[in-house]
């Protein structure tokens, strides 16, 4: 589960020359989401129910120039963003897009937001970016490595569930006996922090926290974590310890060793 | 209530210097949390009950460095710091300090905390730093004005409660009647965050949120945030819109005009 998927499928140059592309819209991303970032801003309400889902022009805006570079470079590689949609690959690479994880943070003048950039090669995660403009982190990760801002890094080792740090987005996420369940989880570890969105899986990744458990998770909103996670070491899996699928619910852990502990709190 | 006292008392001179001193604190307060933050550290956990109370070497080596060049400089001066306690004044000037508000953000890696320090004028709060080093943020208040790295801010107007962004540290902090209150206010604004401590104030005095409401704090986690958000225009009371003393229960209102209404809720 911790294993380097495509690690002997692209040769290194290829994953140098992507890692390269991957940074460079990054780049372009943040020149659109930096300039309405704690700027006043018009915030559509794309969900007009009970709920507040908020879309920016930041977001809009980032995917448009993404897409666009994507389009003169890679002209066969598929895209699937969080606003504006698929296009279909003509071959084995399909770049995954959220310009704006954690808009809530970022339309309230918290820089806990980033832009998440992944590239899939038959479905399977290989190159992640979690990119936070505004204080100038950008995690990257690929098969086999991961770094903050070209430096190398790494997980850190949790002895035990007693000692752990979690972070989680919203508990009020977890319905049912999801809930159950992370209140069990709640109960054996040392400290919880909420409210982070990607950024809890890039801190998590660089060796300061120890796990990240969410669910009802988009496409867009794991795959570019997944590559950064298992390059610094950690493992990223769904609840039940296998490959994350469309099952939305992501169980990240900077230690491995803990993974069966904590599935079986999650099963139980 | 959201008027700025002291202002008639202090020349303009003497705030100068006293905001230039002010800094200076941050400055050697930074020098230490910055050399412990995301480095493997020894926490102590100084609540040995069921609780979870983190004292880093950030703290406690910062404190001691903005209370060295106090003595130095101002040796009438009082102090009140959360780690080593109070050195009673001799004159009207106590400096008040928090320098890690946010320890569980701080060991998490997440760069919400801040280090709060304040200067008390006949038990007034007159002038007060909210500094994040890492993401070299200072916010300053005076008796009429505040800045942010030496630019102005202002809060923004909110014209109604249900397009209100507000914010508090953690709600299970709230018990009982306290409780019961908070959720009817969560019900009736747009938006809320949690566990940001100081920097939801901060954030709030820039414009960029509109309210944030806490309970159970202490002297230092709230004497340095008064002087920002009155000088960027919003009012800082009790939740019965007073003077907020020794109560711990802090209402921070980017737009002084939803006093009542927030009040009216807040007391029911």
């Amino acid at each position: 589960m911790t294993a380097t998927p495509h690690s002997d499928v692209l040769s290194k140059d290829q994953v140098d020359e992507l890692c390269a592309f991957a940074c460079k819209l990054a780049d372009a991303a943040a020149e659109i989401t930096l300039s309405y970032f704690r700027q006043p801003i018009g915030v559509d309400d794309k969900d007009k129910g009970d709920g507040f889902d908020p879309v920016t022009k930041a977001d809009q805006g980032a995917e448009k120039a993404i897409r666009a570079l994507i389009e003169e470079h890679y002209p066969d590689h598929g895209i699937f963003g969080e606003e504006f949609g698929i296009k279909e690959a003509a071959g084995p690479f399909e770049w995954v897009l959220d310009p704006v994880d954690g808009t809530r943070a970022f339309i309230s003048g918290l820089p806990t937001w980033g832009t998440l950039i992944a590239l899939r090669h038959n479905g399977e995660p290989v190159i992640g970016v979690i990119d936070q403009p505004y204080i100038k982190e950008r995690y990257l990760g690929w098969p086999g490595g991961a770094t903050l801002n070209d430096m190398p890094i790494k997980t850190r080792a949790c002895p035990s569930l007693d000692k752990a740090t979690l972070s989680s987005t919203d508990p009020g996420l977890f319905k049912g006996v999801e809930r159950d369940r992370f209140d069990t989880l709640l109960r054996e570890i040392r400290l919880v922090r909420y409210g982070l969105d990607c950024y809890a899986y890039a801190v998590m990744a660089a060796g300061h926290m120890d796990m990240v458990v969410e669910s009802g998770l988009k496409p867009y909103d794991m795959m570019a974590l997944i590559p950064v996670i298992r390059g610094a070491g950690g493992s990223a899996t769904n609840w039940e310890g296998e490959a994350p699928g469309d099952c939305g619910r992501l169980l990240a852990l900077g230690d491995p060793t803990l993974l069966e502990q904590v599935m079986d709190i999650l099963q139980s």
